[in-house]
C-alpha cells in the first residue's frame, strides 16, 4: 500500500485498532490475534491488537505483525506497588503500545502524564482517550502518541457523531499539537465507517463491538484493512 | 515432611509466600520463580510464588511445584472492562492464586467480596491482606482461603508486633472463620522468623525484602521452607 | 412512646431514616429537616436526617429533635487533607451522624475502619452500609453503631427482598455482633413497609424516594415515624 | 489600589489566596477569615479564603469582602450521589469559588473537566491545580478561571523553583490559553515572595505554611495582601 509516510514518535498513520477489550482472553484473544496478524501482513497496514496483560507474552511470541497493545498500565517504576501493573514487565513480555484513560478505566490528569512519560521512556506507543474535543486538546499538550477522541461531548444532547464533528475533532486536536496522530472511533463498525473515517482525516480507527458482533470477526477486520488501504489511495 | 494434613479450601497448611511485589518481573521473576520452584520440591511444602500478570504463563510453563499467584484482579467477568484485570485471563494462564486488597493496592470492602467470590468460582485460591486484627475478621467473615494480618494497628503506637499480637491475630481470625487460613508475615525476613511464626500458629508466612535483600534470595527462600518444615515437625 | 430502651452506643432503638440524598440542599432541605424535626418531637421516635455537608450547620441550629447526619465523610485528622471532608469540621458544625460506604459512594476497608474509629472519637453515630448479608457481617466486626443491609445479593436473581431476607439479614449481623443496630431499608417507601420492618425485627428503617416522591414529604415522614411508634407498641 | 482591571470570567488580577486547607476549621477557621476580610477591605486587594464545606455558610454570613473557596466538589448535579459534594449545595450556601485537582485530591481528566464546567454553570470561580508545566497546559485548554502551576516537575532533580520556571510556567500556559489567569504558589511563605511572584508576572499567588506558621497569621496575609499592591504600583 501507499502510506502518507508518517511516522510521528512510535506510530505510522494510518492504522487500525482492533480491541477485543475484555470480552477475549487466552486462546480465543491468541486466535484473533493471529487473523489480525494476516490481515496486517497482507495488507501492509499497522494494526494495534489489545489484549489481556496475561496473554502479551503469548500472543507477542506468535505473531509478527500485529502492534500488541495493553489495556491500560501504571505509573509505576520497579520497586514497590503490590498489585499494580509495571510498564518494564509489559515491555519484556512484548507489549508495544499501550491504551490510557479509556472511558471504563479512567486516569487521574497527574498518573496520565506520569503514564505518557514512561511509555516514551520505554519506547512503547501511547494511545490516549479523551471524552470529548476539550479533552483530546488537553491530552495532546502532554504528547502522547496517539489521541482516541470519542464524541461523548454530544451524549445527551439528541446529535449523532457526523463527520462534522469528527473533522473538527481532528482540526481541534491537530491545532494543539501538530504531532500528535489522531483517531476517531465512536460508532465505526463496518468497513464503509473505516473508509470514512481515514477520509475525513483521521489518522486511525477501529473498534470492538463491530468486529466482535460481526458474522466473521477475522473477516470484517481484514474488510476493514482493506478499505483504510484503500482509503488512503483515494487520498493521494 | 509431615503436614498438619490441613486442606482447607484451596490451600495446605503450612506454606510460605514468597512475594517479590513489582521489585521483580520477566526473567529475573522467571529465575527466582524456579529457585522457589526447587525448594518446594526439595521439601515438599508449598510455596506461594507472586509475580506481575504478564509473567504468569511463562511462570506457570517452567515450574511444576509453586503455586503460582498474582498480586490483585479486579471483579470483572469477561465483557466490557477495558483496562480491568479479567480473572478468567489470569485463571487460564496458569494463575493458581490471587493476592487481594494489599495496603499498596486497597480494594472496597464491595469489590473485596466481589474478588473473593470471583476467586472461588474459579477455583483460584484468594489471599486476603488486613491491616489491622479487626480488618482481619471482617475479611474472614467473607470466607476467603488465606487472610493475612499485618500489624499496622500498631504504627504510631511504638510497640513492636511481638509473639502476643501474632497469637492474638491468629485467635481472633480463627474465631470468626476456623476454616479460614491465616498468615502473619510482618517484619519476617530470615528462616528463624518463619520458624518463630509457624511455632506460634500462623498457618504461612513469608515476605518480599527479606528475601530480596538476601546474599542470596534462592538460599533464603530454600532455609525458609526448611524452617517452616522443622516448626511443623517440632509441634508433632 | 414506649421504646426498646436499648442504647447502644450513639443510638436509641428504634429509628427512622430520612435521607434525601442529594435531591435535596439549602432551604429544601431546612424545609424538610423541619418536618422531620417536628415529627420527631411528636412522636418522641429519633428520626435521622442527611444533608449536604455545606448545610449541617443552618440545619442544626434550626431544629432540636432530629439527628442531624452528613453522607459520608474521610478518616484524616486536621492538617493536610487539602479537598477531603474533615471530621472534625463537620462535628464542630453539628453533625451528630454519618452514613458511610454508601453503594454510590464506597470505602476501601482500611479507609471505612479508620471512619469508624474516627466518627467514635468524635462521638457520632456511625451508619454503614453493606451490599449485602456478608458484607453487613464484615461490617459488624468493625463494630460501627448501626449496619444497614441492602440486599444486592438478590440483584440478577430475580428474587425480591423478602421478609426471610430481612430476617436473616438481622439474625447473621446480631450473631456476629450483638451489639450492632440494624437496618434494612431497600424498597421501604411506605409507612406500612416501616411497620413491617421493625415488626420483623430491624432497629431502624427509612428511605429516599418512598419520601421525596410521595404526595406530602412531610406527612410521609410522619406516617412513617407513627407507623414504627406502633409497630414497638404491637411488640410489647 | 490600582490594578490591571483584567477580569476574566469570574476574577480580577491580582489576588492572593489564603488556603488554611483542613488545618483550621469551625471558628478558627472563621476567625482567620475574618482577619483576610479586612485586609481585603483595606488594601483594594481581592483575597480567596478557602474553608471546610461545614463552614462556607458561617463564613459567608460573617465577610464581606473575601471570595470563599471551597477546597474540591464533585461533578454531580442534583439528585442521586450519596456522599458526593454537590455543586450546587456550595453554591447556595455562599461559596464563590472552588479549587480542583489539588495533588492532595487529584481528578481524573474527565471529572475535572465536567467539574470546570459545572463551576461555570454556577458561576463559581474554578482554580485548578497543576503538577508540572504540561499539565497546566493540559488544564488550560479546559477554559477554567485559574491555573495554579505547581513546580513538582522538579521534584527529585536537586533544583529550587527559581525565577525562570515561574517565568516559563505562565509564559507557556498563556500561550495556550490567554484567558486564563495564572499561579504560582509552591514555596511562597512571605510578603517578599508575594511581591516577586506578582512582579514575575503571577496573576495571583498564596500559600498555607507560610501563613499558618508565621508569628500573626493575619498580619501575614495583610503583610502579603500589601506586597502584591505595592508590586502592581511598580509594574505600572
Amino acid at each position: 500500500m501507499e502510506s502518507k509516510e508518517e511516522n510521528m514518535g512510535n506510530m505510522q498513520s494510518p492504522f487500525l485498532i482492533v480491541n477485543p477489550k475484555s470480552y477475549l482472553y487466552g486462546n480465543e484473544s491468541l486466535k484473533l490475534a493471529k487473523a489480525a496478524d494476516q490481515a496486517a501482513k497482507d495488507t501492509g497496514l499497522p494494526i494495534i491488537f489489545t489484549c489481556p496483560y496475561a496473554d502479551v507474552r503469548m500472543i507477542r511470541e506468535n505473531t509478527e505483525n500485529i502492534i500488541v497493545c495493553v489495556q491500560s498500565m501504571d505509573p509505576l517504576t520497579p520497586g514497590r506497588g503490590m498489585g499494580h501493573v509495571l510498564p518494564e514487565s509489559l515491555k519484556e513480555a512484548g507489549a508495544d503500545a499501550v491504551f490510557l484513560n479509556h472511558a471504563e478505566n479512567p486516569k487521574t490528569l497527574s498518573d496520565l502524564y506520569a503514564c505518557i512519560r514512561r511509555a516514551a521512556e520505554l519506547d512503547m506507543t501511547s494511545i490516549v482517550c479523551a471524552d470529548s474535543i476539550t479533552e483530546a486538546k488537553a491530552v495532546a499538550c502532554m504528547n502522547p502518541d496517539v489521541v482516541l477522541a470519542e464524541p461523548t461531548d454530544l451524549i445527551g444532547t439528541g446529535q449523532v457523531a457526523d463527520d462534522a464533528y469528527t473533522m473538527e475533532a481532528i482540526d481541534q486536536v491537530r491545532k494543539v499539537n501538530p504531532d500528535v496522530l489522531v483517531v476517531v472511533a465512536s460508532g465505526v463498525s463496518t468497513a464503509e465507517d473505516c473508509y470514512n473515517m481515514i477520509r475525513l482525516g483521521a489518522d486511525g480507527t477501529g473498534g470492538t463491538s463491530g468486529i466482535l458482533n460481526a458474522p466473521s470477526p477475522a473477516v470484517r477486520i481484514r474488510e476493514m484493512a482493506e478499505a483504510i488501504v484503500r482509503a488512503v489511495k483515494a487520498s493521494d
